[in-house]
């Protein structure tokens, strides 16, 4: 499954080469996740407040167009559940529908009281299409 | 007593305008009171840890002139303790000895763990010189 | 007039006190000011690439109830000629009809080339009610 | 060589899990090249005022342990050149000696005019050790 959504870029993402600061685009792909779990009936807020969290472990992001202030991008977003305490996901982003970033981020569940790796629910796994075989 | 501090402008904090973005003061500001803080002897990540937080009341900023990246500002802070239960910092922020920007910020005492207004620690209101009167 | 625009608050936007940071709203109202420029056929971008800009010169934001991540706030935003050099914009930020923050922000037209302080477009002040006479 | 640079983790890089926000590292990594190319006696400001601006193209950061507030952060930086036209940067960031987080940005060589790709300065890329031979 991709999920889409669009996100329109704020001046206080620009930095002055006139192009969104490549360290704003983290903020992008953490809004296009949260909301593809939301579409899938997860909200990552009550899952913190159930005493999980899901913290990067890995985050890679290669920029190959500029993307500029008060443009509209769209985040294709896919995940895969790579074993029972990580999660990945996949990102192209497209302004007028050609892409101009990608990235990859990788979570880990994370107990929030005791800060120790922690399985992700059965149910989550499951809705995201079960581990992934590679 | 007036506290100085300075701080080197990142590339992250510009915006497209090849300025500092408005909304970054606000982190310069922090700085500059939490340093103040420790010249004092206060930690203010130990004070969180004890539970109390002191979360911004009213913030006030006039921008009179740009500050652009890689300048050095030097921000100088004085404190009031306007009751005890609030905080004032004033700033004059300078770059090469002229005032750029001016701020003023409060703060008031919240228990971490109730959320309710908390009293400043009487030490902490001798070492900023007592409740002010007016 | 009043111009209603809602925002998602971003996990970005959070800090460890588990509310919004408070610099954050400075985008917020940024966000807002410029949809209520657009709701009137002014293109903030396209105004600033025939050479005017309007940075900040003055803010003020009284934060009166914690906002915390996930929730989504309604801006309502008035505007103000004040000369044919000064808008001011005035907000109530809002979290299920009630006010949680308050701001005013001033800003200043700019020549974006000679950077020295530029007339608004007549258009503009008419737009956003005429100069006002206090 | 190996360029060494501590940076304070301020409190708007945290976010509600009380870790440094996983976004917040970029601008960590960009004051620590920064920083590297001071010590060689270039200033990128220069640098982007002659006309060479140099955007990041690849992004990768590995999370391997929390950074919390008010830490003092060391950045040990060393640069390659991979092409005339191209950089990288590796990095380990330790926390009281200890590597927290490692990562790797690739910059490349833009003109800021024309926003085509330029060479590197000959010099810079003799300071930086040469292109090298993989």
């Amino acid at each position: 499954m991709v999920h889409k959504f669009k996100i329109r870029v704020r001046y206080s993402e620009t930095d002055q080469m006139g192009r969104v600061y490549h360290g704003a685009y983290a903020s992008y792909l953490e809004v296009a996740r949260v909301e593809m779990l939301r579409s899938l009936g997860w909200s990552y807020r009550e899952m913190e407040s159930q005493g999980l969290i899901l913290p990067v472990r890995d985050l890679k992001v290669q920029f190959l167009k500029p993307v500029i202030y008060d443009q509209e991008i769209e985040l294709r977003t896919t995940a895969k559940v790579k074993s029972p305490f990580r999660l990945a996901f996949e990102y192209d982003i497209l302004v007028e529908n050609k892409i101009v970033t990608q990235a990859q981020v990788e979570l880990v569940g994370v107990n929030r009281g005791s800060q120790s790796i922690s399985r992700l629910p059965d149910q989550l796994i499951l809705d995201l299409g079960g581990i992934e075989n590679d």
